[in-house]
């Protein structure tokens, strides 16, 4: 068999890329754990360093380490370029074309976020930028979605179609909710942080989740989607892997707004290139329930201080819910509802100080709105360590349940 | 006339998308001037921040401010791509999608190149990184080089063609020649430093000069490679001038190596996909000389100080050349050649100390190897301001000369 004829068993070759992939990958993974440390002294000096303030010794360790992983990616995916796509390149096929565009575009979208989300760690941007940064970076992928896929009608639901029928077309809109998926997976992550080894913790599982999906619809009818999307999730499992052995409890590192810009604009850019941004969505289960307690304060309903992780207590050497302050009188109509309803529903703890002469309400303590302070008011005082392990075992059960979902229950929907 | 006709008026929508494409950049380039002053703080916060030091106060400003132009240069060009796309996308057109892929592997190689330029100003990178990684972030580049273009035939002048013929394929060598363009204009531009305002007023001058060749050669023969070339160049036109304005002499901001690589893989990047690398490199003459010049130092047979820039004088407030001392003995006999030469072609100026007891020679003190030292010793001491016009003068007649080249002096030799 000639090398043309070869290469032109598509299958065969598809399976031999990948292997390609996993092989580079597997390399740039054991060199970036290698040469990891060797960067420490050069982030110190430059500044990008931070207390751990939940240890008993308060010692500054390096920041914005995602860069780093970041980097490596880039790399993994260049060299991977030629690998993937020598026989279009050489022998012109027009189909895998839009292949090309598709990859180029996703990898220009992350480059962009790795740079943006390292300008933030180092300029510290304001909320502003973090909305409208993510927006322009995922700008080439839709253009791109409109380019090759342009597919913006979703199937209904067995139980809406009486109203919507049985394919609702979307336009414009479809584009707005992808732009916004883009912009939800990287602040989604971001704010889901605050213990040792969480972000990236959280991000590998919900990597793996990803895989073993694409691993599950190899042969089904949408293969070229998921392979495409295991061509970017192997190289950034291998790169988010060293990161989390050196950010796992003690910390030795600290990821930064890059790492989580980085693994939410990758996997942006698999579910919406992959065709499975909605089960994608299942995988962030707990990031959304995070996102959607942090609203009331990421929206100034309630008061919201800089940091909303947990208080480290020395004596105890435990972490306890971290809390806020403030009075009855400063809350609108509007937040005194919602501060009823989240304290109804014990999504936070409230104590209510109480002036001693008068025995009248000076002001409510609450735990902070995240769903880290939430775990803690129901588990109680507990170790850092033994915290972010039982965090990233309920992401498991998440993105298990995600599974469950979309291959059990989906069957009653669709 | 309906609109798909409308727009397969190749010609007419080539001009529309280049008026499109003027009418956003300059839009940017005029917020961009609003907004630079604002970034101060935060620049300084983060402690990107350098002391002037040909200057009689000594006072601080920020460092890096490239990273702004570069962030605007993503966001002019990301949001052109729907304004250029537009009927690629919609109507499908095969042809374009060849122009789609270049255009994406040009933003991202410039886009890996700004957050590298970004990293190194933060992180302080080694010199060896400085030559890898240009030639990573290249990467992306030569691959659509290959797979668009793959000619790696070059004409030869009629003075060599009676050994190698009338042409010459370089093959893979041409693709080393590629890479090495990428890292000597990311560097060259790098080195070419230390007076205010000469890293963008240089940048400026060779794009202005790759924008009037793209237009002389609007209605050739290669008109798509020059409108490619110019849907680049605009953009970078309108993002360095703001920068330019702040950083000319007396300068409130530093470009920072941010700029320098942008500017340099911007240039490497049209003049590849372009096709007018050798055209390009004759805007270099000024860099390259320089680069020539800086070689016995850079590669260290003659001692290299940290900084080479010229000497402030706060007495008679003129710059003077910068001076290393050295020791004849700790010259290699190769060493000891070329310092010679140089000496002789006086693009140093040495002196000779000699110790008053017994009258021998005790150490050399030369003026640093750079243009701008070399210029200095020439004119003898100057005012920065009128150092830095007299420098971007000689850039612009040197680029003059390089169309004289071009377009008169190379029909002798094809």
């Amino acid at each position: 068999m000639d090398l043309a004829s070869y290469l032109a068993d598509e299958k065969l070759s598809q399976t031999i890329r990948l292997f390609l992939n996993l092989a580079i990958s597997i390399a740039g993974s054991i060199i970036l754990y290698k040469i990891m440390p060797k960067f420490k002294d050069v982030f110190m000096r430059a500044d990008l360093k931070g207390t751990d303030l939940s240890k008993k010794e308060k010692v500054q360790i390096p920041e914005a380490y995602g860069v780093i992983c970041g980097a490596f990616f880039l790399i993994i995916t260049f060299i991977f370029i030629p690998l993937r796509f020598y026989e279009t390149l050489a022998f012109n096929k027009e189909l895998s074309h839009h292949q090309f565009i598709e990859y180029l575009a996703a990898l220009l979208s992350i480059a962009c976020m790795i740079f943006l989300g390292f300008a933030d760690d180092v300029l510290d941007l304001k909320w502003r930028d973090k909305l409208l940064l993510p927006t322009v970076a995922s700008l080439p992928l839709l253009m791109v979605y409109f380019a090759n896929i342009n597919s913006t009608t979703i199937i209904v639901p067995y139980p809406l179609r009486p109203w919507l029928g049985y394919a609702l077309n979307l336009g414009f809109l479809y584009y707005i909710y992808m732009g916004m998926l883009a912009v939800f997976c990287t602040n989604a992550i971001n704010i889901y942080a605050g213990v040792n080894g969480i972000e990236a913790g959280q991000s590998l599982v919900i990597a793996c989740s990803v895989l073993i999906s694409n691993i599950i619809e190899f042969n089904g009818p949408f293969r070229d989607n998921h392979i495409f999307s295991m061509y970017l999730i192997i190289p950034f499992i291998a790169c988010s892997f060293p990161l989390f052995i050196y950010n796992k409890y003690p910390s030795r590192v600290f990821v930064g707004d890059t790492f989580c810009y980085f693994a939410g604009m990758t996997f942006a850019v698999v579910g919406i290139l992959g065709h499975f941004s909605k089960f994608l969505l299942l995988f962030f289960i707990p990031q959304i329930f995070n996102f959607l307690l942090s609203v009331p304060q990421l929206f100034k309903f309630i008061p919201c201080p800089r940091h909303r992780m947990p208080k480290y207590n020395p004596v105890t050497d435990l972490l306890e819910p971290s809390v806020v302050q403030f009075y009855d009188k400063d809350l609108s109509k509007l937040s005194k509802l919602i501060f009823k309803l989240f304290r109804m529903l014990k999504f936070i703890k409230v104590t209510e100080k109480i002036d001693e002469k008068n025995k009248k309400l000076v002001c409510y303590e609450s735990s902070n709105f995240t769903i880290i302070n939430f775990y803690l008011t129901i588990v109680g005082p507990t170790r850092e360590g033994i915290l972010t392990k039982q965090l990233l075992i309920l992401q498991v059960v998440c993105c298990f349940i995600a599974f469950m979902i979309r291959y059990q229950l989906s069957k009653l929907f669709y």
